[in-house]
């Protein structure tokens, strides 16, 4: 098992962190600013992160307020055919979210750069639920030479 | 292998880093304000955070610019046996930190919390070291309910 593991708690309901991963508006507003597509079952999304690169994910589950699960279709090698998970619960004011990309074939060092990275998203995910404004691509946080 | 695992790179050099990870001065301005003892081979660190916990750490290893290894001795369940690793290189204008937590039995939802938690406190040690002044707890940015 080859996993990076997140928990962030958002002080807003499921749906609105729902809304968030499935809709375009949602998804540019805390990864990039730059997605086609949007987050229903067999969908395919587009990621674009300048000429950094891009992720296109297909979505393989997703039920509302619960759970999305989509498979890395193209982009970064080490990404192709890795899972990313969303599952999502209430408890007390939060909405729970753990989120799992799986399936990493070696713990490279662009795995160790992905893990703190997702921190940061995962962060923006929350500020824009909570307050209407993340802080997607290019407005991320930096956190070394990779970005 | 059930790891958490982070990369950070700081516009400083090496021994600015390793400074901020062997000394009571610097610890206390990225982890927590209140550690007890420093980072030399065999000594153990305690790291109190008010009265949520706390983490009592052996250094195993400790080559000056370049590696420190700890074992958790105390503290949470989870931790106890735990190893952790900071292995740092110079990189362009940067030193690169490469994290790991290593050796949890179980990917239990606290070890999701953890790996978001550290990349909070690793972009602290990066603001520590490259602008003088981190984010310890109790300000450090809170992700979830557990905080």
């Amino acid at each position: 098992m080859i996993d990076i593991l997140h928990r962030v708690g958002i002080a807003s309901a499921p749906e609105n962190v729902y809304a968030a991963l499935t809709t375009q508006r949602g998804l540019s507003g805390w990864w990039t600013g730059e997605v086609k597509g949007e987050g229903g079952v067999g969908d395919a999304v587009h990621f674009q992160f300048g000429e950094r690169g891009f992720f296109d994910m297909k979505v393989l589950q997703a039920e509302p307020g619960e759970r999305l699960l989509w498979e890395a279709i193209d982009g970064p090698t080490e990404w192709i055919g890795t899972q990313l998970s969303w599952d999502l619960r209430r408890e007390g004011d939060y909405t729970i979210v753990l989120f799992k990309h799986m399936g990493w074939k070696e713990p490279v060092e662009f795995m160790h750069h992905c893990s703190t990275k997702w921190a940061v998203f995962l962060l923006s995910l929350k500020e824009l639920v909570e307050t209407g404004k993340g802080r997607p691509f290019p407005d991320d946080v930096k956190i070394d030479d990779w970005n």
